[in-house]
């Protein structure tokens, strides 16, 4: 089998990472291949800087589809750009990896995260990264994104205001069951259900194009993308912007896949729902003054778009159905728990 | 024992990474604590980005003292951004650590990076990262450094000229030396030369602010970091600037504690000092005429400087001693091999 270290180093990055292109992407003084990159920052934007990492037994089993891993690595970056109404321009690439790892793998991963790249904005270009040796089990992918954004148009998560409503792309949970399914923790799923959850956990789908035109109509005022559970981001907006949120179980969206596991194990399945990591959905508040507007943005991209609750006075997040609030323990996804 | 599940991921991040200063560093409109971090970059100023990381197991023993480990960590990223002589200003911190990881190793790391942030041309603040979980032995620690440079003022690794001379900083082959001792393989060792050696591959000191003041001064015109061993990193210098290069091995700088293992050893030496990695010595070309003002500052910066060879017309390094070509197989250290 020809592994990473049959090639060595310099020739993967010469193979896989040396710009083919003739010209440099939009922005690059200076791309792989030096100590560092140089950018050229245009002088009416900020910049906008996030980081992700991905660890084999935490976050992918090792038989995962390398393609897929690719393509996942770079979309949960391009969700937190989402949850800033940035647009993403460039990406760093770290690589730590056994010496064992089959070139085919890394060949998959790289394609992977070509195919992300590709967006309706342009193509988001690797300028740099490095690769290291890893321990046996322990591949790890990390993913700096760079990204450019007009001068204090940041739509931070400390912008919710009382009486805002609270605004989920896609639908919640699928992630997690998804996870457990692949586990092999969920018993009663019919194959269809099974292919479906595990995809989303696989695969996440950030509504990058539609964040950004939340944000170019100044509707959304405070965001966050899912990524440790509803529960604990909307606690997040909630501390940041000195608020609290109440939602209604009713208008919560699910899958059909998941409304079915709700269905068969019971109320039971609600926290874990609610609390469930890696849905890479967008989490907003806007004023209700605006919400048909919101519709019809959420028309236009193609995104499910629900309003699921309300920015209230005082402090952290309530559930409530039909009027009854209901006790919620687990509070989101600790990657260190 | 209390680890860093005892304390979770967001406990940590409040204790560990939220900013303590009431006002926020130069340039930073957004740091830790929302889904990406938001920079406004001078006009005048191009945005240079590295990335690095340190595995357990690769890069550092399963007992390395973590305050070693943290200021490691940052002068890695510091190094490369030497060899661009640019200015690092910002960084971001991508920690995997399994979740039985004492709180007491996480609070040296943390202090080692905010030592070695502190530097004379004001302090790298860090403004992101993320902390996830990662298997037990494969701890590992990704620094993303950006800084800032003048427009177009990056030094490449393409810009050697034939006639030109080749200055190294410090000493060579020290870390790898170092490596070896801190595994058992060197015998004849006394205590203080295995201070010293283990010392240089724990702690690498490179000359950054010399690397601006060469750049400001146009001295340098092509530089690189000495990570992957001197024949490597030369090696690229050449391939970039096309070019070949020779060096004298009675000029390639040694310490006195590397001076004695070849006394002990002999010249099969050689080898392993000019190809080990780790030393993140500053290596660059410049015009024979500038020679005592790049003595000058070497003097003024309080750096050992070396003169230890040319860059010639072809391609390819070649290391003479009298006249006579040595044959060099070990052409430096390959991450993946």
């Amino acid at each position: 089998m020809v592994t990473i270290a049959t090639l060595g180093e310099f020739a993967l990055i010469e193979r896989f990472f040396a710009p083919t292109a003739a010209t440099l992407p939009t922005g690059v003084v200076l791309g792989v291949g030096d100590d560092a990159a140089v950018l050229s920052i245009p002088r009416t934007q900020q910049l906008v800087v996030t980081t992700d990492t991905l660890v084999e037994g935490v976050h992918f089993l090792p038989d995962a589809d390398p393609l897929l891993l690719g393509q996942k690595a770079l979309r949960v970056n391009l969700s937190d750009m989402a949850a800033m109404a940035a647009q993403p321009h460039w990406y760093l690439l770290s690589l730590a990896l056994p010496k064992e790892t089959p070139l085919t793998w890394l060949e998959g991963v790289v394609n992977g995260l070509r195919q992300a790249a590709v967006r309706p904005g342009g193509e988001v270009a690797l300028i740099g990264g490095n690769t290291t040796a890893a321990p046996l089990g322990a591949r790890s992918i990390t993913i700096t994104m760079l990204g450019l954004l007009g001068k204090d148009r940041a739509v931070t998560r400390g912008g919710a205001q009382v009486g805002d409503r609270i605004w989920l792309s896609g639908t919640i949970g699928d992630a997690a069951l998804g996870l457990a399914a692949a586990r092999g923790e969920l018993t009663d799923l019919d194959e269809a259900d099974r292919l479906y959850l595990t995809g989303r956990q696989q695969l996440p789908d950030p509504p990058l194009e539609l964040a950004r035109a939340l944000q170019d109509s100044a509707y959304s005022r405070a965001a966050i993308d899912v990524s440790d559970g509803l529960l604990a981001d909307l606690g997040h907006i909630c501390r940041a912007s000195k608020v609290g949120a109440r939602l209604d179980l009713h208008k919560i969206p699910l899958s059909e896949a998941a409304r079915r596991q709700v269905a068969g194990q019971g109320d039971a399945l609600w926290p874990a729902l609610l609390a469930g990591g890696e849905d890479y959905e967008l989490l907003f508040t806007a004023a209700p003054s605006v919400q048909s507007q919101i519709e019809q943005l959420a028309t236009q991209f193609g995104v499910r778009l629900s309003e699921i609750g309300e920015v209230v006075a005082g402090s952290g997040v309530e559930v409530s159905r039909d009027g009854v609030t209901l006790p919620m323990a687990q509070q989101g996804w600790d990657h260190l728990r």
